[in-house]
């Protein structure tokens, strides 16, 4: 049978890697490349840094492929990205059966950690559920960008045995502060800590984390919340792209 | 002036140890070890193996330190906490005192990630706040038993878009499933989870994860939550004791 390794390289520091994922690495006869465009050539380049760096076995081979568009017009977020995924599924399922033979070991290489936003996981999934191509597959954690966020701030994530929620800038308003003190937010593509009022609130905020063009910025969200938002608009206008990432917090340990 | 290095060495598999941290292990002149007694020697075996297959430089110094122990009689949870840190605070102190010279570089190897459910972070900023002794401090990430738990049932966190709580056997009545439709549980003592009655619920449940002694169930909570028990019983019982961790769930991805 065919195998498959869900593989996360970290989350943007070469050095985030771990010993099992150089490992998981030079298991894979193929590792695929998914080309994400010009636009974050940055980010192709730290990965293919990483396969230079770690991948020791010289018989292995890259595969790169297109991954598809996500359309959104005349459809809801949810049917949207189903569709999406449901195209990404045909498309490995060809790489599989295209670029693997039985027995052989295939690679796909995940930013952060699989588990967290992160889609490969239930696409691959879906892809057995379609029964065309028998395989197996394993997961392998990697560092995600809310814990280098947290190492550059030399933060814990939590309050002192309180909880904390991870979500998504759409979600975020019905989030914080009401339902939970401390929210950590990935995939804000609107800002959305700006709209917050909260005269207690403290944001750590981070972008291009564990890149040499890592930028952090951390305070009073009332003090800070402009300098961010210019902050980030000039890197994003000079990168042409950005990766960032924040926490919004209210209160201290030890509260009651 | 003396630096600490706070590191998060993963798990429990010896694998899922950074390149970043092997490198951090690398730069200290001496590795602190506490001692948590024999009933997790275990434990304490994967560190020494941590430390003798990564640590190469040969004129590195392990110490190993008793952590002292925390009061509950008479005291709130939070004080109890709270006066635990800071007796620990003075432990630290005394260590970097006594045990680094100036201009030397100190590690403290945490389990899993030092962001999440550990105070290393906060202590070691209560022995900077006494400013007895200065010293600047970083922060390395790992792989927490979160990751872990994710990798071993191949599963991601969240659904798609929504977000998680993570959180305490302590606060979880309170999250699941009212305030939230995915609560990842760390340190729970009580398991929580069996007091849950929702029908829809999905539990997925793992101990000693990355270890050889790792055990995963996953399954409807009202199916499996007794068998959960039992061989949690069943295994702290064996081992002598436990570290666990799990995963509840409501709806799928793409519900609306």
């Amino acid at each position: 049978m065919r195998h498959i390794l869900i593989i996360g390289i970290g989350a943007g520091n070469p050095e985030h890697i771990t010993v099992q994922a150089i490992n998981a690495l030079n298991r894979a006869d193929v590792l695929f490349i998914p080309t994400k465009g010009a636009k974050k050539a940055e980010l192709a380049e730290v990965r293919r840094d990483i396969c230079a760096r770690y991948v020791t076995r010289p018989d292995s081979r890259t595969v790169e492929f297109a991954v598809p568009v996500r359309r959104t017009e005349g459809r809801s977020y949810t049917e949207s990205v189903d569709e999406w995924h449901a195209s990404i599924a045909v498309t490995y399922e060809e790489l599989l059966e295209r670029e693997l033979s039985e027995g052989q070991i295939g690679a796909f290489l995940v930013w952060g950690d699989p588990m967290l936003y992160d889609s490969t996981i239930r696409i691959v999934e879906r892809v057995r559920m379609r029964g065309r191509v028998p395989f197996g597959f394993d997961v392998i954690p990697g560092i995600t960008s809310l814990q280098a966020l947290c190492a550059s701030h030399r933060i814990p994530l939590n309050l002192v045995g309180k909880p904390v929620e991870i979500t998504t800038g759409r979600q975020l308003v019905e989030s914080f502060p009401e339902k939970t003190a401390t929210a950590a937010v990935m995939l804000d593509g609107e800002q959305a800590f700006h709209k917050i009022e909260d005269p207690e609130a403290e944001i750590y905020w981070g972008a291009y984390l564990g890149t040499p063009d890592e930028i952090v910025i951390s305070g009073r969200l009332d003090e800070v919340k402009d300098e961010i938002l210019r902050t980030r608009a000039e890197a994003r206008e000079r990168m042409g792209w950005i990766m960032d990432i924040y926490l919004l917090r209210r209160g201290a340990d030890f509260d009651d």
